[in-house]
């Protein structure tokens, strides 16, 4: 319908009269499109997120940028202004479970997760060969226990060279130090085995066996320094019942947690996701 | 956080350049303040689809009707507005099941369902104590085999003076007249007891018990001449097993045809549905 | 196929070999026809489980309950044996929030829950015309701050006197005293407002909304002295999105609640609930 | 718990007296002792159905056939004796689209599909390289329009060489000719991508978009000469949106395509599912 480059704008500011109708002028004077829109305003709180795709005329986004920048200023709003069509580089780290590499691996090469994937990054071998299958490059950081520290630097390093839009831990057993969270705030994507807040830590599926709940989740969320307690992207369950043993409910969380990392880093990717205080807002 | 007068604006139209724009701008100018909006641009059929909730100054609506007439020449657009806490007249129409009216009675009564009910209508009489629970009048329409024309007219005329703004077929056992369809375009609501388009026409559920399927649904949909083909608002599934007999996917079915006419309406009640062809965007 | 009256029998017992011969004689022995199975071995703690229903000739029953009685010193079971069509006396307590009471008199008056409800009882009197509505009787006992140990010992007593085969708090928001849960071993049904482990305690929707998960749920449990932590019988869970309020959080997880809740009972009702140790065994 | 070698055995037959007693008693003379056990009464159809697992004395199994042999001349029965850790031989043929493919390799891989699979057949070179990554051997027999009989000769031919257990059609995009059909009865299972009977035939897809229908679905079915009309095994679906065009909804089809194929063939594998006349039980 429209051959134009397509872009894709997230605000997000305290709430107002007028913004809406202040970002549409904006839009509409640079003669942009609009073809997608979501807002949300949060009463409670008193703030206002916006998330728009729109076409523009070609060497028409230094204007809405600088127009943006003035309404940033007038109206105390962070804004993002993206090409709709933009591939971020997105770093995997795993650790020996395939099988959320193996479907995200699958949706990527499917077209569905657009990204690029400069490196899977690990602290087992095990899952080169499935790296390999796909042309992604592979690298074994080891993290061995009596040397932690050394490992994180070395590995914190190397994402350094790599300068990943976003880290995904595909299930990558190991707890991030404080520093590379902190550097990487709102960039790390985690998939933790349990619905959130319940069977916080080690061995969820162990704790829902014992607890006999009646459905077991997983929780994709966004890494701070506080375990498993950062901002929630996304959320599923599946049903379990009383001859579902320890393994069953691995196996059948294993489907819930590759829906629900899927889904999160595609809304992630897609520029979908808003975060205020500990919380999400996800146009999706 | 503003105490003065809610409205809530859905608009129709082909899609073309500034729509939001000039629409919001129309709501700042009569110093409007945007609290939800979402929208919708199906691509393929090149029309535009929005439903805005905005508060007003009190005796600002005039104006902006106004304001609105001028655009919607423009734009060539159909637009409904509405206040936000209107609540529409709605004739509920029963047979003998009672799961449906029990539902949205409580429902209604718990808040949930913003509508005054005028009347219950029936071809029967055995739901009118429910009615006298909840202190709504109930009439008894028979319909007979032998003269269903006859008992429609009286049930036309009837509804006539009711002046309802959408009938609600609570599990109404009776194929409505063309007429009668033709009088309440999109204002008719009725819960099929399948997942359509599967199962069309009568004792869906025995139709899905002998096809072995592995799932049972029901459909919420506008009520057109053609049965069970309007337009569908809301459908949900219920997971069946082969231990279910014809009455298990009754009595399973009852729950799936409880939430989906529930919400449905809910949806119809505020305004979230707008309709293109035979299809619906629910902003939900 | 068969118009013999039909029984339902649970057993409980250490596995061993050759229990399902057993009981599979002695009802074959006494003449009986199974037309329902279902049993579960525990593989880590040693136990199985098992429910049949089955036809007797008339007069049978003592025969097989003689012959159960030898079983069950031979593999140190337990056992029940009830009518296939027994109506358990079931009473309910409710407090102010008639969502879950409405929804269990529908289900009972449909021929749902097989069950006869002597008696509600509730510390208010918000919900005494619902009660009338479905023609039970209603009482109120009122449980006030200062004096709650006294206003127990009335609600035991009476209690006592309902003679209840099963107590079902249909949101009585009250914490029933240690000797009261201890008098109704897994008799006493609670629906709990989150997906337990989550959100224990008060207020749940506001501590959900809080932690910003995208998913709320209900619990229904059997009350133990341990608040909240009861063998969970049935959970299960509704979506929310990040423009839901704690309002909405609340009107849609009465949903949730009102499923979880009647599906609970109904299993207790049908005897398809077995406990070990902290955990259900649900033959559904 | 047993280290000794375990079975699993299914039966059908008509419903009568003790049969529950009499397979008991054939598998406790034998000295074996029963871990998992699900049974079906079709009271309509005057049917029973069995699927037990349990443990056998090495070298018992020849007199439980025997045993067995004697019961289905008096019952009528059909039955099939398996080890429990028998992994069939399975057949995967593929067209181009590699999501089912690739889910089914992972989990086979993953260890929760027993199966061994000889090859994977397409009519397409376009998976090769994704078979190769797991090893298994991949044969290209084209299909060309203008001389399918010949095509499918060649392929009957080759299975008959492969002798596989079962076939699975992983997006096969080919109507199979009657007579391939006829030699593997209830041994072909298919994924068709909408919930059946909903949109037969082709491009479901497209068919449920021009619908408006608000959740899609896959089925998972035993192949017959009637296109997508064979014995139900495993469906499910998924909630779409207004805004979710054609291609949202075959990518998000593919999920739900995914899950139900593994769902099915998993159940097919481990001898869960039994089939009467054109349906099927499923003892999962």
């Amino acid at each position: 319908m429209d051959d134009r480059p397509r872009f894709r704008l997230s605000i997000r500011c305290p709430d107002q009269h007028g913004i809406v109708a202040r970002i549409a002028n904006a839009i509409a004077n640079t003669d942009g499109w609009i073809t997608e829109a979501a807002q949300h305003t949060d009463a409670e709180a008193g703030w206002f997120f916006m998330r728009w795709v729109f076409s523009l005329p070609v060497d028409a986004e230094p204007a809405l940028r600088e127009r943006l920048d003035e309404l940033a200023r007038d109206l105390g709003m962070d804004w993002w202004l993206a090409g709709a069509d933009t591939r971020p580089r997105v770093v995997l780290m795993v650790s020996r479970e395939p099988h959320c590499l193996s479907d995200l691996l699958a949706r990527w090469s499917n077209g569905e997760l657009p990204m690029e994937i400069p490196a899977i990054l690990s602290n087992h071998r095990d899952l080169a060969p499935l790296a390999d299958c796909y042309g992604i490059p592979f690298e074994h950081i080891p993290v061995p226990r009596e040397d932690r520290e050394a490992a994180f630097a070395t590995l914190q390093a190397r994402l350094a060279e790599l300068a990943p839009d976003a880290i995904v831990l595909a299930r990558y057993m190991q707890i991030l130090p404080p520093t590379l969270c902190d550097e990487y705030p709102e960039r790390i994507l985690n998939i933790h085995h349990s619905f959130l807040p319940s069977f916080v830590g080690a061995r969820p599926y162990h704790q829902a066996f014992a607890r006999g709940v009646k459905l077991i989740g997983a929780t994709c969320h966004y890494v701070t320094e506080d375990l498993d307690a950062g901002p929630i992207i996304e959320q599923d369950v599946t049903r379990i019942r009383h001859d579902d043993g320890v393994q069953d409910l691995i196996r059948k969380g294993r489907d819930v947690e590759r829906w629900v990392l899927a889904r999160g880093l595609r809304y992630h990717l897609e520029g979908r996701v808003l975060t205020h205080g500990n919380k999400t807002i996800v146009f999706n």
